[in-house]
């Protein structure tokens, strides 16, 4: 089964680097939450606030996501984000992201979230991904 | 009169600083929006998240802010923010934030904002401060 | 004397808006350095980190910076900067960014920086703006 | 062998958190920067300026991250992150965050870092950890 992929780029700015000169790194994590609604984007043809309401969700929060540093991004490097979904469960999916750095691997990362309504109380609880969805981001 | 004011202190991060060794300047706005916060948070004896909620106000956003950078500062050094209510008006009020650095002047902001409810629509407008909020602030 | 002015354009992202729904006032500022810096890069034909080091200089640091917040913006709007050059003093120049969000004014911002260049002992100094930068910067 | 714990307090920003009122998680991995950057600075007894200038060395950037979400975190929560030294290998070392919000478990986190000098040319190399570091790290 094919699932979902989208391509990002992200140019790389003065201010997410820090004093040694390189991405700091919790700024990575930032362009790829960024990427993984861009893929979502993609998939459902309208911006992130749109499908948020479109589907009547509060968010997608992560639940477990790491990252393996392999090449340091300086300011003003354009990076390349190939994003893939690669799990679909009942309420919960993941997502892999490839950033790579003038065509070498710089980054990789993996992230696990949830689809996630708020409740009457204002609280958030897991949902099950809608069929429409599932669909969609099963395959392109 | 006097008006309310707060001291807090911050101590400057490394990845608060950008590829020169020194704070990337958005980042003080980000200190002085937390300066305001504790300010308010003196005032009232509780949380930001404890008075918007007790006041059903949705935030306090910033209408007109400015800084001026008189001396740099680098991570690891701890500089004192002393903050303080120039001017309460009906539904605005402004604050000051006098950053040093090592007992110097190093950063001086001001901001104008407003007191704002969420409508029934979901969107924000501004309301009149409440009188006892306007007599907390006005005087320690 | 006409100088130089760049025109760019953010998506404002979910992570850049705070629990109102509304950008995170400091991420502006976040926006219009990252907007100074690809005026700077359209007008010198290279990145920053290219342009930083074929003039030699540690960065143009702020000196004083305001804007002011006209209409809220949300993730997923796409908006719009237009930045000039309004002033080129001897080591100092200004800027201006007018931000607009769906053909709206949404922001105003202005800015006062400084060239500055690495000494022996590791500190910074203001330097004279050199003449082709002047040149380039002074009209299209 | 009893390796280096430290504990650290973090207030939650409201601009930290994001439209769904939790904090942004890439916060987070600041968070536990700055969790590193205390536990070094306690373990060595000066701010994180000072021992990157006493050892020569040009940080200590991240190799592998990754964390578990297991409570959302929302603004004006006090948060406790104890970290711990688990791994000191010759120019690596690992190191874990346990971040509860209210007693209970919120954040599990784990990095792996290393110990990196500024080579003749500006890049940075990996270097091995002095043996003072690794008796100051490796025992309380």
């Amino acid at each position: 089964m094919n699932l979902f992929t989208h391509t990002s780029h992200v140019e790389i700015q003065f201010g997410d680097c820090d004093p040694a000169g390189i991405v700091y790194y919790p700024n990575y994590f930032r362009y790829f939450d960024n990427a993984t609604a861009a893929l979502f984007s993609a998939a459902f043809g309208m911006n992130k606030r749109a499908w948020l309401e479109r589907h009547g969700i509060a968010g997608i929060p992560m639940v477990d996501t790491g990252a393996r540093f392999i090449k340091p991004g300086r300011f003003g490097d354009v990076v390349e984000i190939v994003s893939a979904i690669t799990e679909l469960g009942r309420s919960s999916f993941s997502v892999t992201h490839a950033l790579s750095n003038g065509g070498e691997p710089a980054v990789e990362a993996h992230e696990k979230r949830v689809w996630v309504i708020k409740t009457a109380d204002g609280s958030i609880k897991a949902a099950p991904l809608p069929d429409d969805v599932r669909r969609i981001l099963g395959g392109q």
